[in-house]
């Protein structure tokens, strides 16, 4: 029963119903395959934060994204 | 002083007011019971995730509600 | 499969496991009774704190019981 | 490589931009001073949560501030 | 700069060096492959949880150990 | 009652009670001076990670360390 959180910013493109499948599904063999856990009492949790609200640097992700960065 | 964060999907049916307050009132009842903790200064965060944001066994919670699970 | 995360201090008497059976047990409960849950899926994690590591008021919890609080 | 996770509440006056920006440079700040950690890997994320969702004595944010608390 | 954190117990066995190795590199590389995310500032947090801190199925995996679940 | 945790790795040379100190009256200054939140119900919660559980870039920090990184 690992508990696996993912936070990542909500950027211009979306991230799709698919690509969160595969977070959720490649986290969940991650467990499996290094540690030997359970896939059915896995959990994992993504998170989106909006660009202002996550920081690197110093500085929130949308004012870096200003930069091409 | 204790912290308890509850994390439960977005279901079709909306958590509601009510039971959120239920789920505050009870998580710091609970803290008090069993560790005489002061209600005062216990801090409750509920996070309500998308469904598809939330996985269980690999598969987004999304998918398993379409089998009915 | 709720996720219930709750944060206490490591105190000069330690949580027994008796009394953390008892946080994990009524965690569970409180998410069946309030949103009908299913226990079998509800993860309860306790993180214990060292006193000089949680801080109230601007203050660690270890210089408040100094002074008894 | 700090991580460091802010939560507040969702009040009527949305938290602003340029607070935001404070919170991600002082918190970056504090622990460049405190701990000589380097800035360009500190993260900074802030979570607004919902004043319903947010407990504190056992009763939501939303209630206490009815009663102007 | 995803941010992702693993919560696993500490079992008998303790997760070797060589594991935890795996699981950040894992959760890393995936966050680039699904999402084109730079692992330069990818953080991976793992956190091993005492066994009667973690809870499932409203018991201690602890209690659940026993019974060679 | 803002929550705010920080998560630093545990080097070789300890943090120490008073480095503690200024980091729980940092934050919780900052969380006044920027949105005038009351510190006596602000909370602090230092979380010490090894530096084999705390990766960035695909490699654990303990592995960086030794690059003198």
């Amino acid at each position: 029963m690992p508990y696996i959180n993912i936070k990542i910013t909500k950027e211009e493109t979306p991230v799709t119903t698919e690509q969160k499948q595969q977070l959720i599904e490649g986290a969940t063999t991650l467990l499996q395959e290094v540690l030997g856990k359970n896939p059915k009492t896995t959990v994992v949790v993504i998170d989106e934060i909006d660009m202002e609200n996550y920081g690197l640097g110093g500085e929130s992700i949308k004012e870096r994204r200003k930069r091409g960065e």
